[in-house]
């Protein structure tokens, strides 16, 4: 995309309105609806999709004025601040920039930053430009390192020579270069403790994987880092997860896409990548029963939910994992391998199951 | 200290009890005790300090034996399986590695993590090693930028090429190495949203500063890495937080320590730490009273709290702020600045109070 296409988008949605105007129309916006009920799994792409309903949002209609205003005024905050000073700003402060009194009136544009962060929402679907077009950031997380080298903002960095801490990745991914990627996969883990432990014994030179954590949800930034591996350099990316039904999730958004995020579902989701434990199955091959920790009514419930979702009811490997653990009541968690040696993971568990391609898919 | 203190240390531990035994003694481990009554603040080095109490645990007392067992297994296993491999585990893991039947028996040596991070707790105040000698790591969080390369595991890392991301700070920070340093002071920020923008903006190679965030709580990690950025490099550190009663308290745990941890008062706290703001008084300078966020029930009491807290009570600036506080009935966030500008935090607020010197102590 050029460079200049997120202004020139921005630009459009005003000179639409400004047409309307002139024409002494009713101003109007259409906005995609971003409404469970217009959500889909499509079989054939294995992605959360967007449906095609559409809403329209008027200028003289008193339900809708306020929110027309927000539209506009968001719109020009995200070209004027944003894109033609090319700076970037995360949700919390464009609620503050929004968040000013309309003139000769005791009424503030915006209150709350959810509707400042709905509206960013409906920009995206309304120009088809993603939050990270526009500049508008949210978390910055994670760590990465292996035999890649980035270019980010001019600097060449070298992720094999950073130490045991590692690359910390931007809340912005898009942006970023990757100049040479010498790697045979990828391993994304959930957690930080892993990462460390991967890195102390070496596992990325060993396997020539490159690592990435998350210290936590998996942002935007590393599901579009992911993504872009997988897509610019044909990587293979493994997922590592506590064997429960949130890793589960943590996996499926990975692969499928997520219900809040439907519209950016092309930008973010990666149907090739794969489950590499922990499983079920690892439980009993591992001998781990001894440190499954007991389902209580909240994973139950959850379980029974995720399991009926479009993307996993037909899925025989996982239906089986989610029937395993309600048979064993109990979940298990990645650190649990330390019980079988600190390095246990990186000299034993890992290569395995990778060597043997025992993936969940 | 010597690379082999560690060992050593928890060797003596283990020689003091063989030889108690030898003497048909009733095993007994001295423990500095680790509670409120025990815990001093100390005017003189403003630091929270334990006291000289001490309790014992004996072997042989029925509500001794299974803790006495535990101080043994894990010290055993920090010897072992941490120390002698040169290797480091998180408590989660340790706790993973105790989770062990004793043989004979339906008895674990631990059940809850609670209970081996208590023993590690314990260990550190009997053998006067902190938990990171012990290789034992907690949170990985954090970025630092800023003119200065580091060494960490051999790698030579400079700081200030490192794009928008920046160097993700270990959980352990103990052992890297500060190679060379070139900044007039460190800032540390809690909100990783904030770094971003100061990085956007090159405010660390403007004003010749080395920028920290936590992206969440300050970890022992952090603190000790600032700690050594002051001690080695005598360098002031500026801590930027919200304009609340947390972010209060994240600086007075930088500054004087924390209750939880006040045996670890020396190695982590930092007596000459400065609190930039943002401050109550910065609400009325930069004519944010719009942006104030109202207080609530538990706002209101823990300002009532901390208020009394002893390395406060006396504090005449800071009990000023506290009072407005409750005046304002409101708190303010860093992010808040966007409302001037999305670069008014970089260009105008960071640079005016750290040149006027505008500190709270």
């Amino acid at each position: 995309m050029s460079k200049n296409k997120p202004k020139e988008e921005l630009e459009k949605l005003g000179k639409n309105i400004l047409e309307q105007i002139k024409k002494q129309k009713n101003p109007e916006i259409v906005i995609p609806i971003r409404a469970l009920s217009n959500i889909n799994y499509d079989e054939k792409s294995k992605t959360i999709v967007m449906g095609e309903k559409v809403s329209s949002r008027y200028f003289f209609n008193i339900a809708h004025a306020k929110k027309f205003l927000q539209t506009l005024e968001i719109a020009s905050i995200i070209k004027k601040e944003l894109l033609e000073t090319n700076k970037h700003e995360h949700l919390r402060g464009i609620f503050y920039i929004a968040k000013r009194t309309i003139p000769k009136t005791n009424i503030n544009i915006v209150d709350d930053q959810v509707e400042s962060d709905k509206i960013i929402e409906d920009l995206e679907v309304i120009t088809g430009l993603s939050r990270e077009q526009m500049h508008i950031s949210a978390n910055k997380m994670g760590s990465l390192v292996g035999n890649i080298i980035i270019e980010d903002s001019g600097d060449k960095i070298d992720c094999s020579k950073l130490g045991k801490g590692g690359y910390s990745i931007p809340s912005i991914t898009d942006e970023i270069e990757f100049k040479k990627v010498n790697a045979k996969y990828v391993l994304y883990m959930e957690k930080a403790s892993t990462f460390e432990r991967l890195v102390e014994d070496k596992f990325w030179a060993k396997n020539n994987a490159i690592l990435v954590t998350s210290q936590g949800q998996t942002t935007r930034g590393i599901r579009r880092l992911l993504q872009r591996l997988s897509e610019e350099h044909n990587l293979p990316i493994y997922v590592l997860c506590d064997g429960d039904i949130y890793g589960a999730y943590i996996y499926s958004v990975l692969k499928y896409g997520s219900i809040a995020l439907s519209h950016a579902s092309e930008r973010l989701t990666i149907p090739s990548v794969k489950y590499v434990g922990i499983t079920m199955d690892d439980v009993i091959k591992y001998d781990l029963k001894k440190q499954l920790i007991k389902l209580d009514e909240k994973d139950l419930a959850r379980i029974k939910q995720v399991s009926k979702y479009d993307w996993f009811k037909n899925n025989k490997d996982w239906q089986r994992q989610f029937k395993m653990m309600k048979e064993f009541n109990g979940k298990v968690e990645i650190q649990s391998l330390s019980s079988k040696g600190v390095s246990f993971i990186s000299e034993i568990y890992l290569p395995e199951k990778i060597k043997k391609k025992d993936f969940l898919e």
